[in-house]
């Protein structure tokens, strides 16, 4: 496995690649890597000649009193993984070389990041938008791979994409999930033993309120409601938001007639866990 | 001369050009253009195979009481001066085919745009650096060129590109000025006669300015007084800005001990013109 640490390295390799009319795609992590990271390299390595997994744990995205300081890192571990998932490089830069002393300028989203996760964590989009620009531009791909976890995530990219013209595909991936349902996450190494068993109440409400929808609930008030109810029987769990909300605007949906998102954001202790799931109709 | 219309057609000649191995230069404008636009298109022609001129109003570096309504247009005229400085191509897209109506994602930068022309326009670099941004993405050149008439501009769009990693150059070039010393722009279009005639005091108070900083000088604010009084002795012209910032920072300068922007914008009547000289202390 090949790791760039700097701009100029991998950008010089990706070119040459591009010069010699292979295609190359771009799997943007904050490294930590996991069988969700994998399935995204995996995807990558089938629709792609190049792979390049980019491992950076952006400091601009973590608000003052998040986990920046304590987000877990083990490359070793991480080249394993990409290993496995047939990555041809990784990009694993330090802090200094992504980002200048006086560095002032940020890429932002309006509408989309300001519900969701965005209302908790005010400068996470645009650390997000800012630093997967930054990627773009250095890492000339034809595909970048996000997962669906992040749901909000996903379509700010998607949306940053179009309104600035970038000339990438940027291609979605279906949540990884453990055996018992907890959708897998960096952050699950934060969980106790006894905060791990009460984590799987995320997916557990997810799917109650999904069989209310197949069932043919279409308010939105109802599905809040039962998912709140369900994980509010937990002492371990506190939630941050349960939301439901059209899958491309993310805004609030009071009667469901088009394809939403559920997504909630719980806290187990003192971890922050993200789930969604995206309900289509025609 | 070939005109593109859309982002698909425009980019997909670039790309092609690309893939011979040729070198792409880019100046972007509002139209409109004059002899500065054109010196920066020669010189585009000389150091690159292909140049494209990208002609565009932008309005979302516009304000509300700003003048994107009688912003002059002359498409015939601008075909001739690309003509003449030996352009490939022209892009020149409709607002519809460059923001979408949900269009939501701005690139801004902090610190460089607060003074100077940013404290009266406080949305115009945000949208400056939005078009730009979009414009390098559609467009993959190696060279983009821009004047140095808008001295804060420049300094801002090459700050863009080292914060945001984009894979271009960025050229400044020398301002083109009338017989008489006033800086070519497309808004001497709205002058009077009278007002034309009173538009020399900017390029005649800066060259005042430069023979006290010649002479010796390096308090700003005698350099900004030797300005302003000169300025006020004519009665149609109204400062708006008259300041002395470091060339790189754009922060304000007490002593003068390295190379400075001396920079000022002035309304004739109600058009509002700039201009600017750098002094180079080594």
């Amino acid at each position: 496995m090949v790791i760039f640490k700097t701009v100029n390295d991998v950008r010089s390799q990706v070119k040459e690649w591009k010069k010699q009319g292979l295609k190359v795609g771009l799997v943007p992590t904050m490294g930590y890597l996991h069988e969700g990271h994998e399935s995204l390299i995996r995807k990558a390595s089938k629709e792609n000649d190049k792979v390049v997994v980019s491992i950076f744990v952006n400091p601009t995205q973590f608000g003052k009193n998040e986990d920046l300081g304590s987000y877990p890192r083990d490359l070793e571990r991480d080249i394993e993984v990409c290993t496995r998932g047939r990555a041809t490089a990784i990009f694993n830069p330090e802090v200094e070389e992504m980002y200048c002393d006086n560095a002032s300028t940020f890429v932002n989203i309006t509408g989309l990041t300001e519900g969701l996760c965005g209302a908790s964590r005010p400068i996470h989009f645009r650390g997000v938008c800012t630093v997967v620009s930054k990627l773009f531009n250095i890492i000339p791909a034809d595909r970048a791979y996000f997962g669906e976890k992040d749901a909000q995530q996903l379509a700010v990219i998607k949306r940053m994409v179009r309104d600035l013209n970038i000339d990438i595909d940027v291609v979605g991936c279906p949540i990884i999930r453990e055996e018992d349902g907890l959708a897998k996450s960096s952050r699950n190494t934060y969980l106790s033993l006894e905060e791990r068993s009460s984590a799987t109440i995320l997916n557990k409400s997810l799917t109650l309120a999904k069989e209310a929808l197949n069932n043919g609930e279409r308010d939105s008030l109802k599905i809040i409601e039962i998912i709140s109810k369900n994980i509010n029987t937990y002492n371990l769990a506190k939630i941050d938001y349960v939301e439901v909300v059209d899958s491309l605007s993310l805004q609030r949906v009071n009667y469901i007639e088009k394809s939403v998102l559920v997504a909630i954001a719980v806290f187990i202790g003192k971890t922050r866990l993200i789930d969604n799931f995206t309900f289509e109709l025609q």
